[in-house]
């Protein structure tokens, strides 16, 4: 026939890991997104499915998380000598390795009394200041907001006490990354505001309390970003926020005589926990049409 | 302060499942994403960080897995009242619920000899026809191809007899969920040709490869597809492929005394397996500027 | 210094272009996303900013547009072969050409009576089928829809008569291409529903209305969708509509002598219209809350 | 039949605008997507088809640049309520209006001379540090990047001279808004290199070639960057670009009787421009297997 295997790689996509330092209380966090791949003598899977000398995807997985436990990260380019070295060096099969690192940025939040925080970061990206403007008739109503505010802790953070249900199998835990991006909006009363103002300031409340709170859940540290901003400003009627919890699963390397103290972790994509919630003025009425429409929040 | 805590709910957004109804050896796949959430009674996590009557979010995923291996998921409609009713009727502080389901639709993959295959399956989506061509001075080439060709196979898939390198706790399968989105490009020796039914003919030879290959690896499977398509076509020089290893893991539902024989899966996003290879003619010379510029391959 | 300008290509990307075959009734669309790329003798450019050899990006995307009304399009191949060859052979300075030109499918929409149609048509993709269940006590409420049902008709859709209001510039139009996709959410009386079967009779409806309709507006196509569907359906009590009106404009190649008879057309991105209405069944009462948080509609 | 029209809204969606106020040489920047939707007397159109009444979306998109240069865009709350009360109180069929205008941040380019710029922006958004290694055997090729760095001049910036050939029909201009995404990656000589401060510092530089060359064309800059990245890095082999350029339409509003001096731009998303090119030394051997896979670029 005259068909032969060509050119041929293998391995593991975007594995999105943080690595927290934490051998000080000012932490520093290093958020990888790792696509490793192998080349080699791999034409027998190729050609008769024998597997006997594939590093299984699994594998280059587990060792992007053994290695930067054993050597911590770095920079990328470190890091991705590293695995390539690891990889062309350990296995006799391997000939070639490719390995992709990227990096996303964070910087820590700036609250107003204590400057940059220690362990609370903010990763700028896709915020986006939003305005919704209805007017009924004579009827004005102003929603202003934000979304894509993407905020870590990296400590400071629990969650336990929650009810033994049936399909209950989460483990409690006393620290854990907490790690949202926070869509908020709130109605104002009347027009006569400084916007920008207002909207900066509720921006920088709802970053330090954030920051600030020592969270027992996530509805907690939402009502207090919410409440801080209601009582800041007089001129807000009712906060709305929708916030994914945005999981970091600590891993497990145990299983390879290594610990893990709160340094490696798994960034999930899908499913997360969704929380909503609206804070509100008591003595102001709702506006409920003015909501209509408004994508994102109940 | 007259601020209070307004209207809220919480849950688990976004569980991609597939379930696999296997009580024929004709499969019927149901995918679905399920976003589960719960309104009640919970202020006090919200306003003191009192998670006594909080239902996990991580429990409702679990809820959604379980409640598809004992009731089966049906139609969205069925397995969304199937949820909420769980949910308000089985616990107290639980008053409302509001349950998602949203439905991806698959085709079986249809084989010239066989007609619908019995679990091989294509989701139409997002794939499109490529085209690159290249001149450069008299020299013309012209790289055909598909990206997003989405597939699945429910059984006939196996993986196992990879070395038990360092950091590898993979278990070996002989029966898994095999699914990708296929990235193809192939090059064509000269511009005298039928475009519309070659590619319509490669295009097909690769849907049934996949179907009627019993995979031990999506090498092998890749492989076989290519091999197929040149053997098939020798007007094409090569054919590359990019083709992710779109992972489904089963459920492991043991731990509530729920067996889980191929049924119940979670489709996982990131990180996935990444096979890239091309599968080349001997008696032809390459043409690597051709390929320059083409996303999503080597 | 030893440094210098080594491989370079320049051009226009993502030229999005519908072109519809009218030579009959039965009417042929090809939908192409064309990316044009040029190499050649350029130094100048990057070295002093001189253009003199520049074929503009611009002057690309319109040769796209005149060789599609000169020519036709064909397959993707023959097109892309057909703008390599016209900027190598036609141009001194242009010593090669890269030519992307990928292909979006699209299906005729068949209706019940009819079959085939002539000029509606449906484009498999991302569609998806959905459903939300609430249940607040034993008031349970199930609103079922699809979303990203994109459709297209290329004759049969005329929109003027609308007034001469301040910064109308508008042309009236009494052959357009009418394209949607579609966001529909309907809402059932009770529970004790046929799901699959009401679902694909209301689709198969949806579908239908838009291809049989005459279309005078996209509000005008919306609601004989909507009627259509309660009419149909006595189980239904109300259905919501978000349609964006995907703007495909006709080329204008007059400046070139080229006449263009609705058949070359810019398929626009943003903006877009946007149609939003609820068509509602008068002696039901309203469930605002089972519509919270439903995005993509009001 | 009982069968009517219920809630019912349309506009247009997502008009992208970019507004700058040049009334001193320290230009400011305000780039906004606004979504204008009316609600009112619209049975006509749903019903019969007749728009009689209907004030067309291309109209509302027309008011939306028309008053952004009348009165200025200020801040999101403020134009919002300008076009809510335009349309609420100018036509006599519009009861209500709902605007949405979100707001997208841009930031100085900060010169190490200069400071901040008075016409240079980047916007802090999709920005990824990149790397790619790779080992052959002994042969170790680190390739560092970056993507997603989004940049805009509003002056300096000129396109002009290019010939006139067929199908050209661009118009000369001495002052543009220039903007792209730069997508960057340099190959480094060898891996004994201080990783983060040589990715930072020629981060400074291409922000700052953008920022100060007074551009010709986009390849000029382009080149710009590139040298100088080379010139002040020994240890870089070759830098390769791509970088659309997001064009930005001047709107004509003479139609109405206004003039428009670089004030009011529509900011499209497709086609772009797209320059590609390598900026190389001249004494350094090639290593093309090095840039096999990487995205974005040829």
């Amino acid at each position: 026939m005259g068909i032969s295997l060509g050119y041929n790689q293998y391995g593991k996509a975007e594995c999105h890991m943080v690595h927290v330092d934490r051998s000080t209380p000012v932490h520093r966090i290093t958020d990888v997104t790792v696509t490793s791949q192998l080349i080699g003598d791999f034409a027998d899977t190729h050609l008769t499915g024998d597997n006997g000398k594939v590093i299984a995807t699994d594998t280059q997985k587990n060792t992007v998380h053994a290695l930067a436990r054993t050597h911590g990260v770095g920079s990328p380019e470190t890091f991705a000598l590293l695995l390539a070295r690891y990889f062309v060096d350990g296995f006799e099969q391997v000939t070639g390795a490719r390995q992709e690192v990227n990096l996303d940025h964070w910087e820590r939040i700036s609250t107003t009394e204590g400057g940059p925080h220690d362990h609370a970061f903010t990763r700028p990206g896709s915020e986006v200041r939003t305005c919704v403007a209805t007017k009924h008739g004579a009827e004005e109503t102003v929603i202003s907001g934000l979304t894509g505010l993407t905020v870590l802790k990296s400590t400071g953070s629990e969650f336990h006490g929650f009810p033994e249900a049936p399909f209950t199998s989460l483990v409690e835990t006393d620290d854990r990354i907490l790690a949202t991006a926070v869509t908020a909006r709130w109605r104002y009363l009347g027009t006569d505001v400084d916007w920008d103002k207002s909207w900066a300031s509720i921006r920088q409340i709802l970053l330090e309390r954030f920051a600030l709170t020592h969270s027992l859940s996530l509805q907690q540290t939402l009502y207090t970003m919410g409440e801080a901003a209601l009582a800041a400003h007089p001129e807000v009627a009712e906060i709305r926020f929708s916030m994914p919890n945005k999981h970091h699963f600590l891993v497990d390397l145990e299983k390879w005589g290594l610990d893990n103290p709160n340094q490696v972790w798994f960034a999930a994509d899908r499913p997360y926990g969704l929380i909503e919630a609206s804070i509100v003025r008591d003595d102001v009425p709702p506006a409920p049409g003015a909501w209509e429409g408004i994508t994102g929040f109940v």
